[in-house]
C-alpha cells in the first residue's frame, strides 16, 4: 500500500474536484498533484535522500497535507511534531529523528530558528507560513513548489516508513512511534472497512491538530472516500461553527475536549450544524453529559469513538453509532475494529476473564513498526505480537470494551483500585460542573486520596462546596470512590492530544514522595 | 494480519453463535474453534511443518472452511484444488507445489486414490466426506479431529503464505498464485471498506466453489462481519432457491452463469428470496439482459459487481449498488476498491488515455506475493509492481473501467478489433437466446470472422434463423461487429470459476491454423 495513491485514483476519477480549502486557497485535485510532485522534486533536489526524516512544525494548513504526501510521494520520510511542546522537546525530538530539514510556519517561525541553532543536523529550514520569514537562509515553501520539476511518484510503500510520530509528550521522554505505509493505510482501511464514518465524496473539516496520528487517520480515511479536505489552522470555537456552516461540512474528528468547548460556546445555540453527518470522536474518553450535549449539537451527526493510539496506527477499537442508543455500552470504546484482536491480561499476560480489569493489548493491521532507534523499548512494548498499551480496561462478553484507566493513573486508596474515569464521570454530572479531572494524591492514611480538581461553568453563580459535591458523587459512586479532597481551578492543562496532563496537576502534591506505578 | 482471527473475535463476542451450517451440521463458534485447533493439532502432528501445503480436493463443505482456518493457525499453506479438472492437472499442480498431504470428500475420492499414485509426495491421504472412503491408508478427518489436542495458535501472518492458489485452467498450464495472510486479507479488508455487501451478523450462503478465490474472499468478508456461513456442496438450482428460503440467507456471492440458471429454474416463479439483501457477482461479465433478470428474482437485493483475478487476492474493482442504476456504468466493472491503483497501458507500458483500449494494470492490497516456484513469469507478469492482467479494457473520464475482453479473445477482423463482450451483449438481448458467446474463426478474407456459439431457451418453439440473429445485432452494435457466422449448441463449456472456456470453443475451428494472440 501507498500513502500517495489516493491522488493518483483522484486525478483518475475527477481532476477538478476541490481537494483541500484552507482559508481562501482552493486546491483541485490536479493541481494539488502537481504541487505535490513539485514539492517532492524539490525537497530531492535539496540532495535528501528516500528514507531521510523530514520534521515539519506548523498550525494546521493545506501545505501540511502536501508535505505528507509528498513525502509518501518521494520516499521521504515525515516527521509531524506538537506545536504545544517546548522548543527543548522539540529538538529532542530531531535529533534523535535525525531529522534533516524542517518545514515550519509563521506562528512556529521563531521556535524553528531557534532550533537550527540547537540541531546542527537540520540542513534545511522550510518556511511554509504566509509571512517573510526574515530570515534569508530559510528556503521559502512556495518557491520550492514553483521552482522544481515534478519528480515521477516513486511508489515507496509496503513496510517502507511512511512517518516517524512522537508520543509520550505526558510521560517523560518522547519515543518516535514508526508507522509504514502498510501500518497506517492498513488501520485506516480497517477502520473504514469496520464503519464508514466518513461521507464519499463529501467535506471532512480537520480541526484536530495534524500532528497528532488521530486526525492524520481521518485524512486517510477522507482520502480513501475521495472526500475535500477543509482545514482550520487550529481548533477556536467561533471559526469551526462557521466553517461547518459556511462550507457545508459533512463530517469532522473532534476530541471530547473541543466538543465541550464548542458546546459552550455563545454561538452555538444559532448554528445551523446540520450538514454534519458523521462526528468521529476520541483520543480520550468522554463523560456522559459531554456527550449528551454535543448530540443536542449536531442534530444530523451519528457519532462514533475511536480508541487507540499512535502505536496502533492509531485505530483499536470503534464505538459505532448504534452502541451509543445502549446507556451500558455507550460508556464503552467499543469493539475492535476488522483487523484487530483486542484482548485484557493480567501482569503474566494471562488473558483476563470477561469483567476482569487488567491491561490491554492489542494486535493486528496497524501495529507500528517499532520505536525509532530504541529496540529495547520496542520488545518491552510489543511482546509476542502483542502491543502492550499501558491502558486499563475490560471486556464485556460480547467483546466491548471498557476503558477504566491509564495503568499508572489508577488510584490505589485503603488497598482499593479506584478508576478516575468513574470518578469524573460522576463529578461531571453535576450541572455545576465544566470540567474535571481526578487523581491520586499521597494520603499518610491510605497511601493514595481520592482527589478531584474541578473547573465550574463560567456563569455559576454559587458554586457547590466540597461537601455537596462529595454527596452529589456518593449517590452514584461508592464510598472509597468519592473524592475526599477539592482543587477548584480555571482550566485544566490539556495535551496536544485533548487530554488532561494528569501528571502536571500530580505534579505539586507529589513533590518530595515516590508514587508507586501500579 | 492473520487469517484464523477471526475465530478469536468470534469467541470474544459471542462463542455461542452458529458460525456453519452444512445441510444437518451446525457449528458453533466455540465448536468451530476448538475443531480448528485440534485439526491444526492434528495435521501438525502428523510431522507436517509450517510452510507445509496441504491440498484440498472437495465439494463445498463446514469442513473445507475449518481446513482453511486450520491451515492459518497452524501455519500450514493450504492448496485448494479445482474439482472440475481431470486427474492430471491434480497431479500437475500437486506435484507442482510439493504438497504432502490431500485432504479429499466422498465425490473425488476416487481421484485421491489415483493421485496418491501419481504424486510419490503425497505423504497423506486425509477423507474428509462422510461416507467410508473403503481405504484403510485414508485418515479420517473427524478422527483426526477428536483424537488431536488442541494446538494453540501459532500466529503465523502477515506475509507467511496463507494458501498457494491454481489458476490458469483456462489457458494452459496452471500457474500456483501465492497470496500471504496479508495480501488475502488486504484485499477483502479493502473491498469490506469500499462497499460492504456482507450483512454484518448475517448468513452467507457459499455457492461458488470454495475453490475459486472470488467465493474465499466472500468467505473472509463474512469473517470480518461475524457471519454464519451457510454451505451447499455445489451449485444446483433448486437447493440454492429452497436453501436461501429455509435459511433466510442474507447476502450470497453468485457467477453470472448462475444467476442465468437460478432465474431459468422453474421453482424460481414462486421463491421468496427476499431475505436476500447483497449479491455480489463476478469472475465474469454479465449481460444486460441477466442483470436484469437476476434484479427480479431477487427484489431486496443490492447487487455489487466484483472485478479481478487470483493474483489480485482477487478484487481490483467494484460496480457499487448506485453505479446499476446508471445505463452506461451498470455495463462496467465499477472504479477500484480503496486499496487497488487500477489503469490502463499500452504495449509500451505507458499510460492510455480515458476512452481508450489497452491491457488493464493493477497495483495494490492484494497483489500476489508471486507465482509459486516461477520467478521469471512473477516478473514477466508484475513489472514495476503491476500486475498485467492480460484483460483488454478503457477506463472512462470518471474512473470506470470497461472491460472489453481478454486480450487474446479480442477479435481482429478486416483490420477492426471487435471485443466478444459487446458482441455478446447485443446478441443476449434477444428473447430466444439463453446464453451466447463470440469467439474469432479464421477467415481467409477477413483473417478472423465474427462466430457465435449460440444457445437456445429450452421452450424456443421456432427458432431465429442466422438472419434474423444478424439482423437483431445490426440495430445495436456496427456492422463489422455483427456475426458472420453462426454455430448452435445446447449448452456453452464452463469452467469451474463459472467463465466460458472459449478456447475450447475455438479449438475445432483452429485445428491447422495459427491464431495470432494480439
Amino acid at each position: 500500500m501507498h500513502v500517495a495513491q489516493y491522488l493518483h485514483i483522484g486525478e483518475q476519477r475527477d481532476s477538478g474536484r476541490v481537494m483541500t480549502v484552507c482559508a481562501e486557497r482552493v486546491r483541485t485535485v490536479a493541481e494539488s498533484v502537481g504541487r505535490v510532485a513539485r514539492l517532492a522534486g524539490g525537497l530531492r533536489s535539496l540532495g535528501l535522500d528516500a528514507g531521510d526524516r523530514v520534521a515539519i512544525l506548523a498550525r494546521n494548513s493545506d501545505r501540511y497535507l502536501e508535505f505528507l504526501s509528498a513525502c509518501a510521494w518521494s520516499g521521504l520520510v515525515a516527521v509531524p511534531l506538537n506545536t504545544r511542546w517546548t522548543v527543548a522537546e522539540h529538538a529532542f525530538a530531531l535529533e534523535d529523528a535525525g531529522a534533516r530539514a524542517l518545514l515550519a510556519d509563521d506562528a512556529l517561525a521563531d521556535s524553528a530558528t531557534r532550533l537550527r541553532e540547537l540541531c546542527p543536523g537540520l540542513a534545511y529550514l522550510v518556511h511554509c507560513g504566509d509571512a517573510d520569514p526574515g530570515e534569508p537562509t530559510w528556503l521559502r515553501y512556495e518557491e520550492l513548489v514553483a521552482s522544481s520539476a515534478p519528480m515521477p511518484d516513486a511508489y515507496h510503500g509496503g513496510s517502507d516508513l511512511f512517518g516517524v510520530f512522537y508520543t509520550g509528550g505526558t510521560s517523560g521522554r518522547a519515543k518516535g512511534v514508526m508507522l509504514s505505509h502498510d501500518d497506517f493505510m492498513g488501520n485506516s482501511i480497517s477502520t473504514l472497512a469496520t464503519h464508514r464514518a466518513v461521507t464519499p465524496g463529501g467535506r471532512f473539516l480537520h480541526v484536530a491538530p495534524l500532528f497528532h496520528v488521530a486526525d492524520l487517520a481521518a485524512w486517510m480515511m477522507a482520502n480513501l472516500c475521495q472526500a475535500t479536505h477543509v482545514i482550520v489552522p487550529a481548533f477556536e470555537p467561533a471559526a469551526v461553527l462557521s466553517t461547518v456552516q459556511r462550507a457545508r461540512i459533512t463530517d469532522t474528528m473532534l476530541v471530547p475536549s473541543m466538543l465541550q468547548l464548542l458546546a459552550d460556546h455563545p454561538d452555538a445555540a444559532d448554528a445551523d450544524l446540520s450538514s454534519i453527518r458523521n462526528v468521529i470522536y476520541g483520543a480520550s474518553p468522554m463523560t456522559d453529559a459531554v456527550l449528551e450535549r454535543s448530540m443536542e449539537l449536531f442534530p444530523n451527526a451519528e457519532f462514533t469513538q475511536a480508541y487507540g493510539m499512535t502505536e496502533l496506527g492509531p485505530v483499536a477499537t470503534l464505538l459505532l453509532p448504534d452502541d451509543h442508543r445502549d446507556p451500558v455500552r455507550r460508556r464503552s470504546a467499543g469493539r475492535s475494529i476488522v483487523s484487530m484482536d483486542v484482548r485484557v491480561v493480567d501482569p503474566d499476560d494471562r488473558e483476563a476473564q470477561h469483567g476482569v480489569v487488567g491491561e490491554i493489548v492489542v494486535r493486528g493491521a496497524g501495529l507500528m513498526s517499532g520505536y525509532w532507534g530504541k529496540p529495547a523499548q520496542t520488545r518491552e512494548a510489543v511482546r509476542d505480537g502483542w502491543m502492550h498499551t499501558g491502558d486499563a480496561g475490560y471486556l464485556d462478553d460480547r467483546g466491548y470494551l471498557f476503558l477504566v484507566d491509564r495503568i499508572k493513573d489508577m488510584i490505589v486508596t485503603g488497598g482499593e483500585n479506584v478508576y478516575s474515569v468513574e470518578v469524573e464521570n460522576a463529578l461531571a454530572r453535576h450541572p455545576a460542573v465544566a470540567a474535571c479531572a481526578v487523581i491520586g494524591v499521597p494520603d499518610s492514611t491510605y497511601g493514595e486520596r481520592v482527589h478531584a480538581v474541578v473547573v465550574f461553568h463560567a456563569d455559576v453563580q454559587a458554586p457547590p462546596s466540597e461537601t455537596e459535591l462529595a454527596d452529589f458523587c456518593r449517590a452514584s459512586i461508592a464510598g472509597y470512590k468519592v473524592p475526599r479532597s477539592f482543587e477548584f481551578v480555571d482550566r485544566l492543562p490539556i495535551s496536544g492530544a485533548g487530554k488532561v496532563l494528569k501528571r502536571e496537576l500530580r505534579a505539586t502534591h507529589w513533590a518530595g514522595h515516590e508514587r508507586r506505578v501500579h
